[in-house]
């Protein structure tokens, strides 16, 4: 009698796995045969679950721009002073960056080779957006400074927030999310400088 | 009469175009056909410059490391208050980074699967700890703000710093090297909120 291993992915740890094997061989370099091997069922299983490898990039990337953009919709980016909507802003993309780490990391290298690849791009592109926005509602109110420019500021302020994913590590005895955050919000408000 | 093409190339200009073919394609992923096919010439031709690909990787980020040690070795970064020398560092780091792009970009880039990637790795990580001993004594003289640990500070200074890399282009109508070292320095030291 032989035993059949019984497919027990979800659409969930089937995405799961996916995004660790794209984020370790980049989207390009990733074949079927990979995600294959590395979920450990057969190519025609993954099928029943996705129509291709662009689908589960799209879920992926989805579910780290649904994070993104969730944050814009919390009351405390949408109601009070632009400087206090935008830290809340940093903080919370801080927060969701380590909550979902390796869908945002995927998310921030996607090139744009694809119709998903440049979707998503179209997608970052308007979030950078909406938070430039609140950045320059800011400086009008005279509570950010005026002598950076506000896309230069926008584009520093992400370069800080997104390198984030390049050394953290859920498993590290450093800092916690919560650390990371209160960190993020205190160098781009205040600066090193002490007061 | 065959007129046989000049080889007109010197170990400077080769690595040039090498360091453009690395950073589009990665270092794995160029062989030396792609590096003949995109410098014009026979890869015996390159062989009569160098050694292989894993030389001109080794003098690309050479270059870059020279750069940015470069800096600690100013006057400015040398004698003062650390937090004076540190402004001096960060801003000078930025204007390396601009002057070098190509280079530095591909020193970013570089994982660790050969010898001289791994050695290249290491002197980054030398790098980030002469920075990181920096802000540890600015903090120490009552400069740099305690409340962020100082490990934790360099890394998110460093993000802002080399994510420069990720978008400036030395063609855009957008900000100048000077403009862009400016904008870092004021973010970094005093942070967005107005005083």
């Amino acid at each position: 009698m032989t035993t059949a291993k019984r497919d027990t992915y979800t659409p969930e740890t089937l995405l799961s796995v996916a995004v660790q094997v794209f984020n370790e061989r980049g989207y390009d370099g990733t074949s079927m045969e990979h995600l294959s091997r590395a979920a450990g069922i057969s190519k025609s299983s993954i099928y029943h679950h996705v129509s291709g490898k662009e689908e589960l990039l799209r879920r992926a990337v989805s579910r780290a721009l649904d994070g993104l953009f969730g944050i814009l919709d919390e009351e405390h980016a949408r109601a009070g002073r632009a400087a206090d909507r935008l830290e809340h802003v940093v903080r919370r993309m801080v927060e969701v960056l380590i909550a979902e780490l390796p869908y945002v990391t995927l998310l921030l290298r996607v090139r744009g080779n694809t119709e998903t690849e440049r979707w998503a791009l179209e997608r970052r592109r308007d979030f950078d957006h909406r938070v430039a926005e609140l950045l320059k509602a800011a400086a009008a109110d005279g509570d950010i400074r005026g002598d950076v420019e506000v896309r230069l500021a926008t584009r520093l302020v992400f370069g800080m927030i997104n390198s984030v994913v390049e050394w953290y590590r859920p498993d590290t005895r450093g800092a916690s999310g919560r650390e990371v955050a209160d960190a993020v919000v205190r160098l781009v408000f205040s600066g090193l400088r002490q007061d």
